[in-house]
């Protein structure tokens, strides 16, 4: 996640650098040629790359429209994710009766370590690294089975729930209803897998860059009448901010992919980890986010 | 769907090439006819053509909009019968108290089938087409007889979680805790359906081409003034993006047609054998998907 | 619902003759009487009619929005309604243990009148009419004493389960559940009236059509130094699409009016019965919908 | 809610007669004081009214939209309130095994009252008016000593429930499934009354009506020129367009507020009586609303 | 929340001063400058301010589409909070058989507290302040031991409902309903969390910013040949009416800021505490908020 106000202006030049150069590329060819092309080139009416400025406007706006949208849903599943973590331990507390072997610290931890592996396997890292503070060996390598490392803790979590009714340290009905918070952290976790694994229809985005070339093109063609170097700049910083905004939506649309604009689920498992502990009368500190750089992961 | 990194431009083409012939024939023939149709045509100002493209990209953001909320929505609905076919897994495990008969085992292996017959009765293929590891003989025997195969699976495993309740292999409580999975695997089922047979108003469709093809019309009229042969591919180019956008949206709204921009349901369902196996405990690998394709099915 | 392959102009020119109908005599009067208006009509610079236009899309954009949310709405209540009928059947034959009367059966056959029962009353017709294999004559007499006859089924449907209940042929658990199934039904049910019953900001419509005829005037005061004849069908083809996409809105917003682009509740109703009985083991067969007709109810 | 037929002209002359005037005002003082104003005033281009038009229109659509929204919001609210109106009956029909002091019946009387009293207090009426039929005076008078009317109804209801559980009538699970009832019932009315006191942004509105006035008076020098009285009604009826649907999204962005466009609670109070009264059994003719009017409260 | 009737212009100037500021600088150097800059300035069409001054709209609308979505799933998130307050006691007061300690009473204060908590932890202000009457001082101990003071709140709330069940005041069913109300609130102060702490993606106000001023500039340019001081307030309407929206959209994206358009939580936080009171019977006025002032916090 992008912090307000340290964002520095390399970074939106850098997400729009090859796009920016291609701009100047050709307007400079179109500029400096112009003499040349003349024959060549059509007159072209200002009325096209109006039209088309404004087409662009209304097509970004869908695509920042849907790229926000997933982004916000995948920030909200995240947010199910930290309040059902929460509710989880509250119930443990409240509906286990006796709890000789410490079973619900050891699930209280999984589900704090759960947040770090979902995070992680979401983004391609490594599940289950830095994690013996919350899961012992023995689980580590019970999940190290799976395909899919945070629905092989969820398992855990139901087995060791299943073991406490069968030690009858809890009744059946508030083994089911943990059961159901285990459901919903289950769609969580399939939520921004979905979220992680469909590719937006690239088509359009394609298309959407065609129609930005065609602006710049036509535009150039345009303008070329007049002799003024000022109007280099001008093509550059209007169609660098469609490319920019195309980009904003681009990063936005994929909210797990180690970017700046992520989401960011490792503060948010952090967050999980310091409320879970503290639910259990831990003394912990929040731990303290880089305060250097200009976003959280 | 299709992935992001490999999309042939052939695709692209393929998709309106129908609609950019008759473009190319429709301003071939007025410009090349123009001296004889001087008298003939209108004097077009280009205002025309430009307020209707711009008109064009508002009209095609909305169809853009609707088609991936359809597109989107049936995503969802897949994402949620991957989450209830685990939780289903995970809750008989953690309720069946004793389980002679491996009835737990078959439920898990007939909802992993379940997966591949729902998908390929959406996209009209044989429902039940290589199942028998998953399904044994007297069970599709039973599906066979009904008219919605998908629908015949879940009643299958209705039955056979109530024989369990009736060998009191299972408590009353958590007998309707699985029940309400159930349904919301029905639930699910029946959006599915619902996306696959409802037809998006195509009436709106037909009106959105024909102000395509005014706005191709007026603008080839209004430019054939300009005695200049770029014209011709600058109009092509144009037209091209609008069709294209008008076919992502169609391709996208009707999510389970055999297109390569269908949400990929065998991968899905796929990936329901395999976490529903290792559920189970069994060690399967998860199945390579075709990389050499620019989509997954 | 509009079927998409067979639609045929007719009903598209059929639904705005009239709208076309004034254009025409507008710009007919405007056209040839225009060396008479000379004097009497402003110099009308053509941004006026083309931002007007512009404006008429955005406006256009928004009403389709909206009426393509109530159809859609619409469509997932009739969605809901076919999920939770075969919810209802497949919980009765779960859960009931012993059945002397054939009470479930009733119940299922009541439920399957319902769908047509609703579907009817939505469109104004007689809400019993030909249901007599599905509702016996007793059940028939109670429902009429009712004004909202497919509330009245549902009441039957409580009273049987309630009577089964104080048979013991049902435990407490399986009493509420099913009662959560027949909520959901009295839910979707008054959803239905509601969009139903529920006329759309008919003002806005008002105003669209008068900006419409304001920018078919402007345009044809605009273009009448044009000395053309082609300007007319130019003219009517704009605006009609403008007038068709604002009559496929009025349509979609009403989607229970007896209209080709209706939801298909009788087809969604045809097929709750055939899923009912085949769930109860009876041998039906789907009935076929009438393939001749561009549309299905 | 207004009727789609009966719609009188003087109702939407009506909601913009002042906006109308000052545009009167302002064009002509702009157009006969032309010739006074003319070295006064700046040589307007057409093109700034026109991208101005387009503006407000794609602001105005916001706005409608929002207005919309909150509007359809709160018929849903009363939508799912008919519901678990008619639901809280059944069910109570259902559940209640012995009922000797006709309980049931005071709290569906109640219930049918509850909806009167919310729509009254919502609207800022007095809320238990005209109701001794349906509430007794004993239970007026707890109400009166709250703040919030239709909460302490609710709270009546459920101090009722809770008095046949205490005499056994009804069992547990009953018990709660009641209450989950008046939990959504209390849900529906804390959305109302979201609604209803949260002031839409209205410093939106005001921009708004800002650049409607910029749009007239550039509009208005670009056609000075144009030395033609039409000029002045053509202003006038595109600004009142404008004007209009921004009149309508205000009036249905506050949906209680006793406005000709206000969400029909009434009518849907009436409803609601009529319906809890017929599951009770007993005959009751449905009321005919006032057709007079072009409006149903 | 802003007031509708007392919102004072100074406020809306107040938030673009410094935009303002900028704009008059700019053009006035580009007007009174231009005979020098007359070689250097290009010839700037008026078409592109024009589609620019369109384009900015349609950004506009998709900014504040999303602040406004922030804004009010902020205030439904404090609806619910409100509902599920007084849910809670209404259950509370429903299910506990027996109340020796006066622990229903403990938690309604508490739960009237914590609204204004989590109201303040929100916005940064001290959590406990002024809340002697509504917690004691041994809960106010254990609640400062928590990085999350609202949290902990909710840990206390269901440590003493599981008090009142292993003193069976409460049996397991009732348990598990009023801890499902717990969760729900749970949910809610989360999801104000996840608006308070996620930003609005930061670059897309950038970019929106560059093209407002891109706008302000080719406009002046544009205009400079037009010798009338009258440009320059025009130029300064419309980019203010531009500033104020990107404004109005910033404040609303952040609804717990301390800024005058915030969600009135201490408002809300107000009303819960006279509801719960009174439905625990007491005699409370219901606090008057300050009516002098433009909005209420």
């Amino acid at each position: 996640m992008i912090l307000e106000n340290k964002l520095p202006l390399r970074y939106l030049i850098g997400i729009v650098k090859y796009e920016l150069t291609a701009v100047l590329i050709l307007s400079l060819i179109t500029h400096f040629g112009a003499f040349r092309l003349t024959d060549f080139l059509p007159d072209m009416p200002l009325a096209i790359p109006a039209f088309l400025g404004t087409s662009i406007s209304v097509l970004l706006s869908f695509k920042m429209n849907q790229s926000y949208d997933r982004w916000w849903e995948a920030r909200k599943i995240w947010g199910a994710i930290t309040n059902d973590s929460r509710s989880l331990i509250m119930q443990l507390l409240a509906f286990v009766t006796h709890d000789h072997d410490g079973i619900v610290k050891r699930i209280a931890y999984r589900q704090a370590a759960w947040g770090y592996t979902l995070g992680r396997s979401l983004r391609g890292n490594d599940p289950l690294a830095n994690l013996q503070h919350l899961i012992d060996a023995d689980d580590q390598h019970k999940i190290l089975a799976h395909t899919n490392k945070p629905l092989a803790i969820l398992q855990l979590t139901v087995q060791d729930i299943s073991a406490m009714r069968a030690m009858d340290a809890l009744d059946v009905h508030a083994h089911i209803h943990l059961q159901e918070t285990v459901i919903r952290l289950t769609d969580s976790m399939g939520g921004a897998e979905r979220i992680n694994r469909t590719v937006f229809p690239s088509t359009y985005r394609l298309i959407l860059h065609l129609i930005i070339y065609l602006f710049v093109i036509t535009l150039t063609i345009s303008l070329n009448s007049i002799n003024n170097l000022l109007v280099i700049p001008l093509l550059m910083l209007i169609s660098a901010s469609f490319f920019c905004i195309e980009k904003i939506a681009y990063h936005l649309q994929d909210p797990f992919k180690n970017s700046p604009s992520d989401i960011p689920i490792t503060e948010i498992a952090k967050n999980i980890e310091v409320n879970t502990r503290q639910l259990l009368g831990e003394e912990v500190k929040a731990t303290e986010s880089n305060t250097e750089s200009y976003f959280v992961m």
